[in-house]
């Protein structure tokens, strides 16, 4: 309905343990109408970042998450990616990753989100926040965080569109990452009321959604309503 | 000389790689008059600190370490003790350390150094302050750090001979570890000219050593002619 009704969309998300079409695969198993074009994740943020400013990668990502990076010249490197590479977090893997770094002038480091934690079926995984975390203290730099709710990621995904924050609205169930996070960049922002929403949410101390919509559904219904 | 006159005197190191037997046999090689008593580092520091306060520590330390805490109780563990782990610092060793963190009420970290790096005749190496920093993140709380130049392990070094700060005095080759730490504890500090140190200590911006000596027989010279 989005689509038929001539506005632009993106789905935005912060999945770095798979490539876009493997992601997309799985939503359009759920019944969704989604290409990988219209998907913004970090993986391709963090490579227009590299186009842009002529920066070759060290790489230290999920083996799944590589193919992102295929067109991305990857020889005589001057900046590391991290993202969540999982058992690719090796004490080898982290001493390459952090020799690279060390070794520039002024050391590039790209973090493919900023996560502590989260939880697979056989329980809980230190998620990369804490592996650039480790690679800021030993290199003395500040990472540079691609994905939500970074402004930058908002932004890419808007220049993307040719779509000024203040005519795009964010749908999302992340009180911080997806409302803050875009509302920060200058959009407005929904919160559904599925998925990780909690009802504390309303009272977030620092983050107010425009609205509140019970689920996808209505969000789309309201926002039709408008035009 | 020192020990003839009857001044007390404790070898003070950061070595977290070896137990201390191994450091002692390492050091008459090289014709030191020393005894593992005299030896005060961070793993021994901690283990009184876990008697102390009834700890029960979950180990992410080196091989070599673990002899050290074969006296500590370590079942049903309450904390987390980290150390440079090298080779042990795997993926799954780090989430069961962060696992066993997250799981407590108040976590405990105790942290046997704060070093971002290390150089070894293969290249440079994370050092353990950047795990710890990862941890850190991922749950929320800050290390105790034990080691130099951590005030509590000047203190428990004094307690051991029975002797307050000011009337002891530290000699080291290395301005912040060694002559900072001690000073901070109110100990007086020699820096050898030798070792780890660098011209350009001379104009450290915070930490000023109360004298310099060109080497450990010079010190001790001082220090005997003051009796």
């Amino acid at each position: 309905r989005i689509k038929a009704s001539g506005l632009k969309l993106r789905f935005c998300t912060n999945e770095t343990q798979a490539t876009r079409e493997k992601f997309v695969k799985k939503l359009q198993g759920m019944g969704f109408d989604i290409s990988v074009a219209e998907v913004a994740a970090p993986a391709p943020a963090a490579c227009r970042i590299l186009k842009e400013r002529s920066l070759r990668p060290h790489l230290l990502v999920h083996n799944d998450l590589v193919p992102e990076f295929a067109e991305i010249d990857k020889a005589n490197p001057n900046c590391v990616v991290i993202g969540d590479a999982a058992e690719n977090f090796t004490y080898a893997n982290l001493n390459e990753a952090f020799r690279v770094l060390i070794g520039m002038e002024k050391p590039v480091l790209i973090s493919l989100g900023r996560g502590r934690y989260y939880k697979e079926t056989d329980g809980l995984k230190l998620d990369v926040g804490a592996y650039m975390k480790a690679l800021e203290y030993a290199c003395d730099v500040q990472a540079e965080v691609v994905g939500k709710p970074a402004k930058m990621f908002f932004e890419s995904a808007l220049a993307e569109m040719g779509v000024p924050p203040q005519q795009a609205i964010m749908i999302g169930d992340d009180i911080v990452n997806d409302v803050g996070g875009a509302q920060r960049c200058g959009l407005r922002a929904l919160q559904v009321r599925t998925g990780k929403y909690r009802p504390c949410d309303e009272n977030h101390p620092h983050v107010k959604p425009d609205a509140y919509v019970n689920n996808l559904a209505e969000a789309v219904d309201i926002i039709l309503q408008q035009l």
